[in-house]
């Protein structure tokens, strides 16, 4: 395998934004996966590059001209993917090689990750026609490359959104629901690489590239395995300071390990070294899809943190015990607010069956938005206070509220123009069954979102996403205060 | 306090379904909370009974015949609600201990929870009027008794679903939340009561009574503190053999049990002492509303299970892989599927792209429901196999799935009416902006539900209520085993 010669990031670029897309392997059926579906998501995506249909068997296809094979081409394509049979790819890739073609997704399955020498071997031989060729292949058994901005969306968010988050990812799957959830939360994907089996380019290629791409301000990584594990580590040390990377790490028990096997044929490593990773790298460490997808938009959303007070406001009391209990289990704290603070708050509230302080029990703060302007002013002034976290109702018949006029327009306003805002998010829980209202805190939380402002359907998910960037920024922190003595010192 | 007199379990029952309210406290403003919305409430959930407001200054209140006071009354009431400044409470007291009126509901705060001295004396003089007189008094500081089957639902889901669930919360936020989100998954509740302060009935009379009322057949609390510690153990470990008991207990850091002071005006106590509870009782415990809910659900739902083995049903090789780390997280195992299971699934998944095993990678189970059924059964006669769970997607332009026919109600059929049925519950997860998926996908969980199959909107939720379940009747059947071991051997 190609263990020494490393491309350069430009090398990578060339994979997002291609002009012309050969397709190898272009069924006639247009309901199985393929590369059929993948012709057919280009075209639903828009994607104004040319498209070549390979298929020896039809002269067009979607009433696309189709080719017999990539020699007859009119021009050398910039991308080719490949979605024929796993025996057939090797002769696919001479081919791309004697024409100089350069970039190369294998979608096909069928390699190492069959568990049989047969498949592992035919693994072995696509690296070493990569290596002889100078091939930049991703895959095999992957979805490959995803650029919104170049259309380039076959998978995941369709049309999509351009943004900045990059994505590193042994599955497809879940980076297609990756990309559709934060997209359609505001955050917009600058590029993302289902690396599969990474039998060529493997992860390291693919952060080195995206630490440098500025594009690029935060990158989410789903890894099974890694080749070369010393290059991951130097590679995500050196770029933590300058981004954050939130890791999903898939195997980390025997039983998903075993299904990593399965999965992308590797191996998923021992949990103690990732441990060790995760502590010296600042890469921040996430065990599931939705804990993954929120720490990334707290990562992408909320302006740098100057400490882990959290200012929790809300209603009811015993919400306001059970939140506090979360944010100290998270490894937050929950400040008493100065004594200034105290003298404008306490007055708001009113003695029995509300708590001044924080957390803030204030049931006021559901329906007078212009209540929770003053309390967030007094938040983003209070020195003990770093972030803010508030709890907000949707309407529903069990509570003894009135109907008010709608308060978040003038929320969303004053947050977003504040000059003195800290970061701050919002949980809108609904997960009953009562469908109106389950749309209602849908569109809530999607209000705030657009608007930049991260709201999450719980509080157990806003307070988990808020912890891991404040270690972040902490870290941070630490870091360049250690550096300031050291050449203060020097 | 009534420190060794405890009332009976049927002294209770009175609180839940009263053919008579007086209710004290009925200020003339529509919006404010207090005994005026309890009234509306009232009106709105049809409570079939009388209600008699009490107000000095009114002939009528919402169009009902007002009384000066609970002497002018034609009857005595079967139970009173006392909505009024927490200093004029001993009076009323004294005035229901005068005309032999025993079941009150204390809906005010202004009590113990204020942390001033004020507010110590006037609950210590609830409880000694309470005691004096025989009263049985729920609160204060709390929103009283619910009972759907009586339309007594002032509060939470109104007009509510009758069912099996049981209630005992220091809070009556979380307790609204919670009786609106399982009632509308099905989960009906047969008496909650909102204790608040409880001042004189405590946790531990409310459990003795729910316990032995056969209408109950799964308990929830939320506990900020307990007077009598030893006795709420007793009970609870005397009711976990019969019906399984969910507690969120609050107050579990520092932060929180200083805000349980505020609350609720009680100490938190220690944690380790509650570790040793939930070790010792068998009580599961949960750490926020959701993780209470769910459980709830499962409980409520599924035929007992036999071991830990989980059979994961889904599609994604990185889904899988996440899945397995998630379940063994939780305590659960994936095992291998049976020879003669594996016999039968091999032939109905491709080589390549899929996984045949535990976890099974399927994309086609997501479209085709004869086929998920078919598994289903595999599962229902495999003998390592203990429970299920079935991811499903909802359909998304990401993916490359053509259109079918909803396989949904051919599901829910089958698992309805087969009597090898082990418990199974689906996870449809959607946590995106895109508005109309969300409502399809809690559309999608809600069908399930109805059907009494519990769906929740994550694996990571479904698998820590799966984990719950079994580790409750995991104790039973080692409780029984023991048992009988000791019966055979004497």
């Amino acid at each position: 395998m190609n263990k020494t010669r490393h491309p350069t990031s430009s090398d990578l670029a060339g994979f997002f934004k291609p002009k012309s897309i050969a397709i190898i392997g272009v069924s006639r059926s247009v309901s199985s996966f393929g590369g059929m579906s993948f012709l057919n998501h280009f075209l639903k995506a828009g994607y104004p590059g040319t498209i070549y249909p390979i298929n020896p068997r039809a002269d067009d296809v979607q009433g696309i001209r189709a080719y017999p094979d990539l020699a007859s081409l009119p021009e050398i394509p910039d991308l080719v993917m490949i979605a024929i049979q796993a025996p057939a790819v090797p002769t696919i890739l001479e081919e791309c090689g004697r024409l100089g073609i350069r970039y190369i997704h294998i979608l096909s399955a069928g390699f190492s990750e069959l568990g049989t020498e047969e498949g592992a071997i035919l693994e072995k031989r696509v690296a070493s026609i990569a290596a002889e060729h100078n091939l930049l292949i991703m895959g095999p058994n992957c979805m490959g490359p995803y650029c919104p901005a170049a259309k380039v969306t076959a998978w995941g968010a369709i049309p999509g959104k351009d943004g900045g988050l990059g994505i590193i990812s042994q599955s497809g799957g879940i980076t297609q629901r990756l990309t559709e959830q934060v997209s359609s939360l505001g955050v917009g994907v600058s590029k993302a690489a289902s690396i599969g089996n990474a039998a060529v380019l493997d992860s390291p290629d693919y952060l080195e590239y995206m630490a440098d791409d500025d594009d690029i301000d935060v990158i989410a990584m789903y890894l099974e395995s890694v080749r070369d594990g010393r290059r991951l580590f130097e590679l995500a040390q050196g770029a933590t300071p300058r981004k954050p990377i939130v890791l999903l790490k898939g195997g980390q028990t025997q039983v998903g390990a075993a299904t990593v096997a399965s999965h992308t044929g590797s191996m998923a490593g021992n949990q103690c070294l990732w441990n060790a990773f995760f502590e010296q790298t600042g890469v921040t460490p996430v065990s599931c899809m939705n804990e993954w997808a929120d720490a990334i938009l707290a990562f992408s959303s909320l302006p740098e943190t100057a400490g882990d007070g959290v200012f929790i406001i809300g209603g009811g009391g015993g919400n306001s015990v059970i939140f506090s209990d979360g944010a100290v289990r998270e490894g937050l704290t929950v400040p008493s607010l100065s004594p200034e603070s105290m003298e404008v708050i306490r007055p708001m509230v009113p003695v029995a069956g509300s708590i001044a302080g924080n957390p803030l029990d204030l049931w006021e703060t559901f329906v007078n938005g212009d209540r929770l302007c003053d309390l967030l002013d007094v938040a983003y002034r209070d020195p003990h206070v770093h972030m803010v976290i508030v709890d907000r109702l949707i309407p529903r018949i069990a509570f003894h509220s009135a109907e008010m006029p709608d308060p978040t327009p003038g929320i969303i306003d004053f947050i977003r123009t504040c000059d003195k805002r800290k970061p701050t998010v919002f949980t809108i829980d609904y997960d009953g069954g009562d469908l109106e209202l389950n749309a209602q805190g849908a569109a809530l939380r999607c209000r705030f979102c657009e608007a930049g402002i991260p709201a999450y359907p719980s509080f157990e998910r806003a307070i988990r996403a808020l912890a891991h960037f404040q270690r972040y920024h902490h870290r941070l922190q630490k870091r360049t205060s250690r550096n300031q003595s050291f050449s203060e010192g020097a």
